[in-house]
């Protein structure tokens, strides 16, 4: 099986790559080949078994996504976009990447299609962004798509696309909206969202993060290895149980940040959590305020997707995937 | 005021143009100038008062979209479109016009923009097309866009890119779902739905239609002069009690085949219904149960928009617009 990875170079990708190595089947499939894409040159892993390419490439330029499917790979994991923020402040990036790169991408397939069959395996890394305030207190399989930001626009509509691109039979997708992925590994960036990890993270490696909201702000979370999972899942599951309803919330965790620190607290400690300092941020409350609490995933739980369900095994599995098994305050 | 009404040459662009005419205002201001715009040159109407420019142009065209709007039009109704049965049948086609023609569109008044401030109100006729089974039984603002057809999914991916671009400020768009238009006027056509129709129009006019489905089935309905009156009331409403959401349910009515038929009993007698002859269709009824049958405006009602409240009513505009107030049999 040859498995093609766009967007490799992130940090989910990066998982997901060593996840692919480490099992080295898909499905029950042994893998033969990994093509690994980012627009930066992906580090090409060492692997026995595997053949591994890696490729610098812009889906959005002319011509590249003919290129990446003209080898046929059966799988093909589309993670590759521009941030919330750079969407944002770049209208014209954000679009030309995360909705014609994509459809790009799509039509490659539906074109490679036409000579001779070809529908592979399409895993779509979608977004909670897609949802905007005012919501229910939990959000379900059925509340619409109204995006408050350019980026939750383009994941709602390659959603669209990878619907249809299904339906007619062009690719078989799956589209799965990630919680927000709590603790993000590495260092402290500018995303408005980065506090979330950063209380947990930084604390666990015996430093000061800030905390720029009140305890009572309630968010949707799951860890990075849930989220290698969900891929992972959505890459084998049987898609006729979709049926047309290609894209899927994922569980996660519904928790405020009081609960994140009470279990930063029961994992590492009083001297972990003394390491928080509060510096409220009226602009990022309110924008935390108007971001999806909690979600009612009824359709991926029956279809087996599960997350954690407490904040004490989020940080348990930063601490092993992360930190070696070491806390160090 | 300037108004451009782009696919002017359809039945609902003729009818609203008819509209603009007669009253010679919208939102108060005087209309100075009408630009229609079809991809067939649309008839140009008389007025003594308002200045006409009629043009065939096909807004998926390159530089057209550009073309259009250099004249700074403060109003745009965008109703061109490629059919739904047409948009499944050439996949390239309605993708083409559907999304790509209305994205150049948007593209083209945010170009508009960047030297001179320029936001005109764009109205976007959408689709309950947008809707896909399975449904709750009346379908509420809520409701998520799952379209089962490539026009409903182009319908969708349009109506994100007009909350976003007015989110940004490009552009000032009302999007409205509108229901099943009946009765639709003229011959009779290929449509699946065009039965909801033709069962009244054809024996109000002393002829024989036929019913491929069962009296049971229902559907959602307005008249093509309700269908004018959203427009208008689109053009002229304050956008600002949209906040970001800026496509609307229209209201209608949710009626049976068996409602239809007593009601045309009560307007124009038993001869008119005895010309309904029954011929069942399992590949129409499968299609009409797979589409929305029932919704709960509540959003368009709070802002004023109403619809018919009985079929006698849809009938008695029928008969009053198209048949000089005569019923045949």
């Amino acid at each position: 099986m040859h498995i093609l990875i766009i967007g490799a170079a992130g940090m989910v990708g990066q998982k997901l790559t060593a996840q692919l190595l480490a099992t080295a089947t898909l499905g029950g499939d042994p893998i033969d080949k990994l093509t690994l894409v980012d627009v930066a040159l992906p580090d090409r892993p060492a692997s026995r078994t595997i053949a591994i390419e890696t490729q610098a490439a812009d889906i959005a330029a002319p011509g590249v996504a003919g290129q990446l499917v003209a080898s046929r790979p059966e799988v093909i994991f589309h993670l590759a976009a521009i941030v919330s923020g750079e969407a944002e402040l770049d209208f014209d990036k954000g679009y030309a990447i995360n909705l014609d790169g994509s459809r790009f991408l799509f039509e490659a397939i539906r074109q490679a299609g036409r000579n001779e069959p070809y529908c592979p395996r399409v895993v779509f890394t979608s977004s909670i962004a897609v949802f905007g305030a005012p919501f229910p207190e939990r959000i379900d399989d059925t509340f619409l798509m109204a995006p408050r930001t350019s980026y939750g626009t383009q994941k709602a509509i390659v959603e669209l696309l990878l619907s249809d691109y299904s339906r007619r039979g062009f690719l078989d997708g799956v589209g799965i909206r990630l919680p927000t992925i709590c603790i993000r590994p590495g260092r402290p960036n500018k995303a408005a969202s980065g506090f979330f990890s950063s209380i947990l993270r930084e604390p666990l490696a015996g430093q000061e993060a800030v905390l720029p909201v009140d305890e009572s702000a309630r968010h949707w979370h799951a860890s990075p290895r849930s989220a290698v999972r969900f891929l992972l899942q959505a890459a084998e599951m049987d898609t006729a149980l979709l049926d047309m309803r290609r894209n899927l919330n994922m569980p996660g965790l519904s928790a405020t940040v009081g609960e994140q620190i009470e279990a930063l607290r029961r994992v590492a400690g009083d001297r972990a959590v003394a390491l928080i300092r509060r510096e409220p941020d009226a602009m990022i409350a309110e924008m935390v305020e108007n971001w999806p609490k909690d979600f009612d995933t009824a359709r991926a739980s029956a279809l087996g997707f599960t997350a954690e369900d407490s904040f004490d095994a989020i940080i348990r599995v930063h601490i092993e995937d992360e930190l070696d098994g070491q806390v160090r305050p």
